[in-house]
């Protein structure tokens, strides 16, 4: 949100109190909070958009679904009406660069395949837009360079859709991994992967290369290179990495199943495994004092955790998108920490890049200057 | 058991039941069934056999701790004592071979330190007694081939300790393997290890490799890799492997922690962890229908499962020791099949052999033909 846009909706935050003047002050104030919550639109109404992002939008306190960009003209319609969405926040790839001039859109949120984000993400930033980039970040790490680049020139936020940084078991996690409860950290594996009777259309753009970038590893591998990271605490200084396939003829243009090792600063080891043809959901360390695991670690939840203690990691499910997108809207409104900067996103594609460069040497050991 | 002993014993047994004739049948067949307990003595008097072996041994059926061969002559009595070993069934490692005259023991259980275990069993082999041999069979795949032509020229039966195949979780994993209750099996991931604050013994002779051929891969290793090989019900073809230090001063003679990949037949992949500073104790496989899980997999019990489908594996717990050392006593005296024979442990070997070599290449992959 830049200033005008800030202003613009405060004034109209103060007139909503001026005409429910008669209701009681705790109600007038509540009133006054949720004019706050800033208007995301939502660029790409695929599985994602439709089944976790929408109605995560229902549920979140601090920014509301206010539009959306789509090229399917049946999805205006369909959005439109479940939304209540306006008929001027309604976009198509020809008119979205005119949002600029939509004061109640603050936020786009780019959802569409990982070869398109980069570009949407860069008219977002110029449309004076903050941006949610969602994972990854985009097919290259000059792509995700870019893209921090048009965010700062455009002085707007930007995030990418790494949901679990706002989601309780992950965080505690990390504050395990923070205050050393276990002492030093040896060991962490990070398996996610999910299997292709899970999602078995041949023609889903994720399999194709010229529009996800990558496969197994752009896809799931992404959240087991930040399960290894936040799993260890630290960032990883060398890769190893291999690649297989059990069923080639389905994956025959990306990436199926790939294993990597780190090696940490500390002396710590990660082992990481994602794959399109494999269920794998889990988060393990090993420490001189004990261990701690999250499985499940990465769906959209519940998770489940538990240590060496005997103590088990459990919360009240919320959907992971809604505290991650209010998260992103604190941070925009109030400033809080942003939890998933462009950088880290831009971090982990230095990582993938690693990866696949190692595999094309051999399984090379691969040093990197994260 | 040659058949000079086994008539001996079966004359023993008939003489035993004539002399308790005046008690009721059922316990007379009683008494001539455990008649037929073959005698074990134990070589290596360390903490396995003190701790596992020998009171394993007071709860099998079908063998008994008959003998034990130290090199510690305060061991000779406190062992003497507590298990009531007749003297002249007490070895050292000079009189060792004179076990031959001995008709009291028909098996001898090798648990010495790995460099050693093919000199005990091959003498073992030599004094016409069925042989068991501790994991790792041996530090090399030529000893372990000298440790098989030496049984079959003894015509003694052969076995390796891995105790887990006469386990019943893990009997279950092999059922449900067998019967692909799961379809097409791509994943299989096994992890194996423990830390070394649970072992800190610097001297210990895991840690020399003169004694133990390697580290964490000649010890938990084994264990997962014949994981991936139950997990995944069929022998790998190619291995790349990686080798870690995360605490190298400690772990300066033998290898600490060890990844490996392996390719299967079918197209599945396998992934296998081993180290000596890290608790790792997992059996996964993701497959076509479903996954399976054993998680602990590899302790000395109880170990628990669980499935896609939503049910747990367990079983009452039984000294898995008790299990095998049954087991192979039923296979000498019934002819029910060999579970572990030698050809299992110089598979490993083999297997053992080909990761060194991958790491000694920079993780080269290295063919296997198994």
């Amino acid at each position: 949100m830049n200033r005008r846009t800030f202003n613009t909706k405060l004034s109209k935050a103060i007139g909503g109190v001026a005409l429910v003047s008669n209701i009681p002050l705790a109600c007038a104030f509540e009133a006054s909070e949720n004019k706050k919550s800033l208007g995301i639109a939502l660029v790409g109404l695929g599985t994602y958009s439709t089944y976790e992002l929408a109605p995560s939008l229902l549920e979140t306190k601090h920014c509301h679904l206010a539009g959306i960009v789509t090229g399917t003209p049946e999805k205006e319609k369909i959005w439109g009406e479940k939304y209540k969405i306006p008929k001027e926040n309604i976009y198509n790839y020809n008119t979205f660069d005119s949002i600029i001039n939509n004061d109640s859109i603050d936020i786009i949120y780019v959802v569409l395949p990982n070869a398109m984000h980069a570009d949407f993400c860069i008219r977002a930033a110029k449309a004076g837009k903050h941006v949610i980039c969602e994972k990854p970040m985009a097919v290259s790490v000059a792509e995700c360079q870019a893209i921090i680049d048009a965010c700062a020139k455009a002085d707007v936020k930007l995030s990418v859709g790494y949901r679990l940084h706002s989601e309780p078991h992950t965080q505690e996690i990390q504050r395990i991994v923070k205050e050393k409860e276990f002492g030093k950290i040896n060991f962490v594996t990070a398996e996610a992967g999910y299997p292709s009777y899970g999602n078995p259309d041949p023609n889903q753009w994720r399999l194709k290369k010229a529009l996800s970038g990558g496969g197994a590893l752009m896809n799931m591998g992404v959240y087991a290179i930040q399960g290894a990271i936040y799993g260890a605490g630290e960032l990883p200084i060398s890769v190893t990495a291999q690649e297989f396939s059990t069923k080639p003829d389905y994956f025959n243009d990306t990436d199926e199943t790939i294993t990597a090792q780190f090696e940490f600063p500390s002396g710590a080891v990660g082992s990481i495994f994602t794959s399109h043809n494999a269920k794998a959901d889990r988060l393990y360390a090993s420490c001189d004092k004990g261990w701690y695991e999250l499985d499940t670690a990465y769906t959209y939840g519940p998770l489940h955790g538990r240590t060496s203690s005997g103590s088990e990691i459990t919360f009240p499910h919320k959907r992971q998108q809604a505290l991650q997108m209010d998260d992103f809207a604190l941070h925009i409104t109030q400033g809080t920490p942003n939890k998933v900067p462009g950088s880290m996103g831009l971090r982990d594609l230095k990582i993938v890049e690693a990866i696949y460069q190692s595999i094309a040497q051999g399984g090379k050991k691969i040093t990197m200057n994260l």
